[in-house]
């Protein structure tokens, strides 16, 4: 298909390696900048372009994968003078009604993973998350998103903002643990690498067995002893010991919950 | 080395597998219940005893990898008569300490690595951490981690406490951002599994980037809109609305601080 692809962060740069290895044609890359716009234009092909107003009528389906907070600036400019195309928006947190009246055909593509530009991930593997207003809009993205990925699932809006807000939980919240810990090793002099083989399974772990029945540590039991200690051991920083607080009193709930479940 | 390994849990599983695979000879093995002692025994090797009285004096080693709460109460009765002994905690949040005027050689040996009964984890790969109170034990506690596993660090037990807490952050609090995202998902009808190659790649990237650098997602820029209709949607569950919004709060400090020091 002839897609024009409006974004080249690092979702848009992923993207593009992949429609390009799926045989799809990128017609142009958009981006407000020259630089970034040339760069991924390099990688899937396509001419550059810095302004909406240059964007072709000569493609089939226009991809955009900006940030989430800037779609709804750039729809109405995409969209006037070419209704009849097949718009897509990629985000995991915006209705796709960001469209209504403003395109005919139109719906959501939304690969849920966490990207940046330098590492290649196989985006055959990423689960795709589509929906779309009329069957001829969902004919172009199911095909579009099947010749992307293995793995796709029809979704509406709703359960898609559930899914986002899972995946913060799965990807920028974990992330964020990883953050704390590495503060605490490096405040201690120890280097972080030897934290990753208990990071690799714990999450290889959750492969096998349910997150609930694969918790362990000091929490669990609510003991009380190691909780308070380590609580005191974050005085310095009220934001860690607050995760530390409300992580270890959810952990015991769920593990009660789980209890007088069985 | 002659060992005696008291406790049967998944920590002492995994070490009475890493033991015997090492060439070690596990001549008892002590739990409180015939059950679990026997089924390591079986495994490990060694008898099966349910009485620390019954425990042998005829061992250069005695290891304790019981739960962290229950090593104090363990310590004098399974010292006592064979003070020359060298004796060896297992736990990441218990000090060294715990052994004084009990025994005269002793230390820590903590393989920081979460595990399971179930599956076997390759010990070789997992840092273990040691401490011992005079030449002898360490000569012997180093020794033995040496033929365990292929990463041994020395570690003082207050740089112990704060590893120990680094890791609660790796993975207990890890684990439960991955329970958390179960239940969403489960509430909106879509499998956990989806979710699978986003905590893999989360985990992986981390082996190339710092977590700081590595942090995407709405909490980055505190999207405000985002945020607050996120938390909205966990007005079910105060537990998870508030590690929602220390998470996001943290998280956005964290970027801010980085943003300066740049």
């Amino acid at each position: 298909m002839k897609t024009v692809l409006i974004g080249a962060g690092n979702l848009a740069t992923n993207l593009g390696r992949a429609l390009l290895k799926a045989g799809h044609d990128v017609v142009q890359v958009y981006s407000r900048t020259e630089a970034s716009a040339s760069e991924l234009a390099t990688i899937a092909g396509g001419a550059p372009v810095t302004d909406l107003n240059d964007v072709t009528n000569d493609a089939d389906v226009y991809i955009i994968a900006v940030k989430d907070s800037v779609i709804g600036d750039v729809v109405p400019a995409l969209c006037k003078g070419r209704e009849c195309k097949v718009f897509i928006h990629t985000a995991g947190s915006v209705p796709m009604s960001v469209f209504e009246g403003m395109a005919l055909h139109y719906g959501v593509l939304y690969p849920m993973q966490t990207f940046s530009k330098a590492s290649k991930v196989d985006f055959g593997t990423i689960p795709c998350f589509v929906e779309a207003n009329d069957d001829l809009a969902f004919t172009v993205i199911n095909n579009l998103a099947g010749s992307l990925s293995e793995r796709v699932m029809l979704l509406s809006t709703e359960q898609r903002r559930f899914l986002h807000l899972a995946a913060v939980f799965a990807c920028n919240f974990v992330n964020h643990c990883y953050e704390v810990s590495a503060e605490i090793l490096r405040k201690n002099g120890i280097p972080f690498d030897v934290m990753l083989p208990l990071i690799d399974e714990t999450a290889r772990k959750v492969h096998e067995l349910k997150p609930i029945d694969a918790q362990t540590g000091p929490a669990v039991r609510y003991d009380q002893n190691i909780i308070r200690s380590q609580a005191d051991m974050l005085k310095d920083n009220p934001l860690f010991r607050q995760i530390y607080e409300s992580m270890s009193i959810s952990i015991h709930h769920a593990a009660m919950r789980k209890e007088n479940a069985e």
